[in-house]
């Protein structure tokens, strides 16, 4: 075999907050041979996910920050077109986290799942029927588990965890209200996603707006915010109601750490429970809700949105594009 | 019978925040005769509990708040001296919802239990084998569960319920850190209570003391206190573990909100699961809970200490003494 390169985004310099493009750098490289029990996959769809500002943040975090000059840590999805392991054959479709980059030399370890739903687009992979699919999967049945006719209420709700956060809880029979940012988002929240409400946090009247639409209270949270749209849903928690702490994408940085209302006395009274989520600790659950979620959407019950970037010279800048709500749906790279 | 009276602590004035003897009269009245169902109960020690502050707040609570002019809710534990219910019979010692007064006329839903273990002080009723303890042994072993090994911090940790908390989870295998008010205190949760390290969050090097104390990180923390302790103990917490929300003693008002940290960081980034917790929520418990509490107390193995003040006089200002840390012990009113 001739000697390959690979075209790979490596992270130049560590962001204090959000990371942006000048934070990464795209550089060639050569493709070293393969050894015993590595695979060569060649990724067609990269993924840009909330948590990757986590993961160059030099802040204690639940993985190692990305060193600086190293590939940046993605999921990806792609096809192997070599393999030195004997479960793996060329021609595959697999799923993982194979970084941003046109070559992976991976182990078995960095395959999160093989793709063999072929008759749905494969950048899903990355999105419904990956990362995004299983957070709100898991989220819903195994953390917030919320019983018909309870209110649930979801941050974030046009983004790609949350429209599918709100389509689950809509399927156990709940009543689910979105929030998004703006009016356009808010109402893609009802027309497209089935929630019973989408509110706008950035309208003024916000918080009035929630306490309308939640006459009852809020039953069960997830938070992918933090920040005043979730100070606003924790004063109508209800009795034993459960809040899921998914992202904070609300908060530009931590340093300073910022200030917020306290919550112990909502926390105390109405004996609510808070729970952190990371959907890596669910992986056990991925067959399965893989599973269900592909079957939503054969059915038309689960509807998403992609918005697809062209080409690895438009990954650098996307985290920020989440951050700053530009994209239009689950942000994936198209190489 | 001829016509009885009764002396009972009324409610004046709704507090803003601290209860203070002020918001308080004592004042005569008539004892009603018996109706079908009712019982007459002798008050021999009226209980002091921080939940007090919470029934006389005129915000929402988890129960209605007591009305200007009315008995002051308490528990208490007395002899039944007349009886219109088949149930109870004269010369029964009971404890439960029986208010800051002398006599008590009560239907059977405020008994909270009969109290049987006549070889025990019959105050210990409303501390280690009362609420307190119920608040102690159902926190540790239906919220935390905690896994021998693990480290369990405390606030208030030589009060009535946090004492009894480290003793408990010493009695599971854990490393116990209790905090507390003052180097006094602080000696008392290693000495009379077991801890393995005992903390004065008033020292000026408490946030140091406590990382000292606490090399692995908090797996569990049972919060009586809200407020910088908190603050503190959260940055130590471990990969899922848990917190229990039991009390908001260190602060003093919620008019206006005040704020802290946020949480959601710490939450999200440890899986940590933040839980509020109520005794009433656990009364299932409270036969298996005395029982296995009066054991312990029998044995050594369960120390507590009771401050009791003299006569119904003293119980309108009880409440403050608490809020201050001027009590030594579970506060008890002797009648």
């Amino acid at each position: 075999m001739s000697k390959q390169t690979s075209r790979q985004v490596v992270l130049r310099a560590r962001p204090a907050a959000i990371p942006q493009a000048e934070h990464f750098a795209i550089e060639e490289a050569d493709v070293p041979a393969l050894a015993d029990g590595q695979l060569l996959v060649h990724n067609s769809h990269l993924s840009v996910d909330p948590a990757m500002r986590g993961w160059v943040s030099a802040t204690a975090n639940y993985s190692e920050p990305v060193a600086i000059g190293e590939v940046m840590r993605s999921f990806a999805v792609g096809e192997i077109v070599a393999s030195q392991h004997p479960d793996f054959r060329p021609g595959e479709i697999v799923m993982g986290m194979f970084g941003w980059q046109e070559l992976a030399v991976v182990t078995p370890d960095a395959v999160w799942r093989r793709v063999r739903e072929d008759d749905l687009p494969r950048s899903l992979a990355l999105g419904a029927l990956g990362l995004n699919g299983l957070t709100a999967w898991a989220g819903v049945h195994r953390v917030l588990r919320p019983r018909p006719g309870s209110t649930v209420v979801v941050s974030s709700a046009a983004g790609a965890v949350g429209s599918a956060v709100g389509q689950l809880a809509a399927a156990e029979g709940c009543r689910t209200i979105g929030i998004a940012g703006g009016p356009e988002k808010a109402r893609w929240c009802v027309d497209e996603y089935g929630f019973d409400v989408g509110l706008d946090y950035r309208s003024e009247t916000f918080v009035n707006d929630l306490a309308q639409a939640t006459p009852d209270g809020v039953d069960h949270y997830f938070d992918n915010t933090s920040g005043p749209i979730t100070d606003a849903v924790l004063q109508r928690l209800t009795t034993h109601s459960s809040v899921l702490v998914c992202g904070t994408a609300a908060i530009s940085s931590w340093d300073p750490w910022p200030t917020g209302p306290r919550t112990e006395r909502i926390v105390l009274t109405q004996r609510a429970r808070i729970e952190g989520f990371l959907a890596f600790d669910h992986l056990d659950a991925l067959p399965e809700a893989v599973e269900q979620l592909a079957e939503m959407v054969r059915s038309g019950a689960l509807t998403y949105r992609e918005h697809i970037l062209d080409g690895l010279e438009s990954a650098p800048g996307a985290i920020a594009m989440l951050y700053a709500g530009t994209n239009t749906g689950k942000l994936v790279v198209e190489l």
